[in-house]
């Protein structure tokens, strides 16, 4: 398959820069909304035809060079007992938050087929509708941000249950960790089994934690989770606010680090070397702005960006509020500008 | 006055290091939750008396080497008529966000003595109170993150309208910053006048941006701000999330930079060159473990931050469900560390 995005993950030269954009398929499209509004978040994700037709929105209103599959980085949590919900308005919740040895030990080894089957039938849909057009991105997330959610019950601005439990007993946390990394890994194999041909793996909060105790804590369960994935599987990872652990992150087993928006890319090659594609990093904030602010900042983007592979992106998930021509303007200005 | 913590600031040697904690007039100590029980968090701003009360708490009961005023950085922006108010369990709300150059213009040019001179009876009342026993801080937050705030109308995870604004029109966010910039010099310099011996200016919000916009749009109105103080007093910087930011921050004119939990005080000061003083930074989790894991901890905390002037703090506000013992024995570990 030719495809720009595959290509710049290999390290391979392309005409011009592939672009898409985190959270692509999501409420600032109306087109999104209109399908969203008669089903709840945790039904569109279950119900691979509607899921499915959401991916494919930014495909077709955007033309962005890649497709990432709609579905939602706690799945598995659910699958494995925790109890996932999403009150209207709020984030998600788990009825049973995951605080000791003994919640870990209650959480159950999920038949990822049985459970989690609908996103691989998502998956399926997607590359089948698609047709070779761009390529399919499956995903997950870091068994740190994953227990994070699970441990606190829900988001939270500090994590505290979560970082007072990490220093308390570290080796339990591992352990959390580590059976998350394991469901985690049959999960990524069944994406790519019906046809996920890159993966992303998100890292909301490993930005939480100092270089010292990521590398003590969150690193062996993701590394071990990332060398699972297949050789010709191109592996991405993002982290928000990861600028203190750039050294580390140089090291991991990928082929495409993505970075939030506050360090220029050109910053961000200096640490980590000429070989790593780097993916981002536009602040999606930018895209709240007019157009002719967007093309001038993804100017300024695309020059800070040459020196090595670059997948153009946001450094975090697209705004609801962002007005869909502007996201529009962003993929264009990019798809346009010279090589 | 002898006090290792002023001492430390200007780079003199000391007999051990100094310890304080940000917020340690709060909620996670039971004497404060009594006073606070019985008014409004803005009446206790607003009361000297009970200001002074709550300030002098964590120095009686933990022994630490400074006192910080009790008080709230938005206290200004009250002042410029932005309409402060905090509801019950909730964060702060401003009844008249700030979000076009016309919103600037109906701000008023406050005389600080009138508006908040309870302020500075509080310090008059603590200096006095404590009668040289440790030094009194003063503080104010950086323009930027008053702005974040105020344009936002509140608290907000991702600030989008004031990002948004800073892109679409940042030479008015630029007017805005240097305004509340003029009022928080008249602010500090009467905090100065009553007392205060050092000042720490927080910015929490400083890290939402990337190096290029900090430096074109928050640091111009920080620095006059910074500039303003007279020579005698030092000055303390505060930001969370600046580590992609220590180039820039070195430059500040500043004596004291202290950072948050996320990179440790050896590879700061690696980053920032031997003259800066370091202020901080134990994760503020770390207090919600068992008192043998804190000591570890300030172990580790201390041998990282040899090589320079360190005051020793967290690296963010203590959190309230921290058991005040856990306060204790960080501050007792550091006082009976060997220097």
């Amino acid at each position: 398959m030719h495809s720009r995005f595959l290509q710049t993950c290999r390290g391979e030269p392309t005409d011009r820069r592939p672009v898409w954009l985190m959270r692509q398929a999501g409420r600032y499209l109306p087109e999104y909304r209109a399908v969203r509004d008669k089903t709840s978040f945790l039904e569109l994700c279950a119900t691979p035809e509607l899921a499915a037709k959401v991916t494919l929105q930014p495909v077709d209103l955007l033309g962005v060079d890649a497709a990432i599959i709609f579905a939602d980085i706690l799945l598995p949590l659910d699958a494995m007992g925790a109890g996932l919900s999403f009150a209207k308005g709020d984030g998600p919740r788990f009825e049973h938050p995951i605080r000791s040895r003994e919640d870990i030990q209650a959480l159950v080894r999920p038949d990822v087929h049985a459970s989690l089957g609908y996103v691989f039938e998502t998956v399926r849909l997607v590359r089948a509708e698609l047709n070779g057009r761009v390529p399919v991105i499956g995903f997950a997330g870091s068994p740190w941000t994953l227990a994070a959610y699970a441990v606190e019950g829900g988001v939270s601005q500090a994590f505290p249950e979560l970082l007072r439990w990490s220093y308390e007993d570290p080796q339990a946390v591992r352990q959390l960790l580590d059976l998350i990394a394991e469901v985690s890994v049959e999960y990524l194999h069944g994406q790519i089994e019906a046809g996920a041909q890159a993966i992303q793996i998100f890292d909301t909060w490993g930005g939480l934690l100092s270089a010292r105790r990521w590398r003590e804590i969150a690193l062996p369960a993701l590394s071990r989770m990332l060398e699972s994935i297949p050789g010709e599987v191109p592996r991405i990872f993002y982290m928000r606010g990861s600028a203190h652990l750039l050294d580390v992150l140089r090291t991991l087993p990928i082929e495409v680090l993505s970075v939030d928006w506050r360090m220029p890319l050109d910053e961000v090659r200096q640490q980590v070397g000429p070989e790593l594609v780097l993916q981002g990093n536009l602040d999606p904030c930018a895209l709240l702005a007019s157009p002719d602010v967007i093309r001038a900042e993804v100017e300024e983007l695309l020059a800070r960006g040459r020196g090595g592979g670059h997948i153009v992106n946001l450094g975090h998930g697209i705004l609801p509020p962002t007005p869909p021509a502007n996201a529009k303007a962003f993929v264009d200005a990019v798809q346009s500008a010279a090589p």
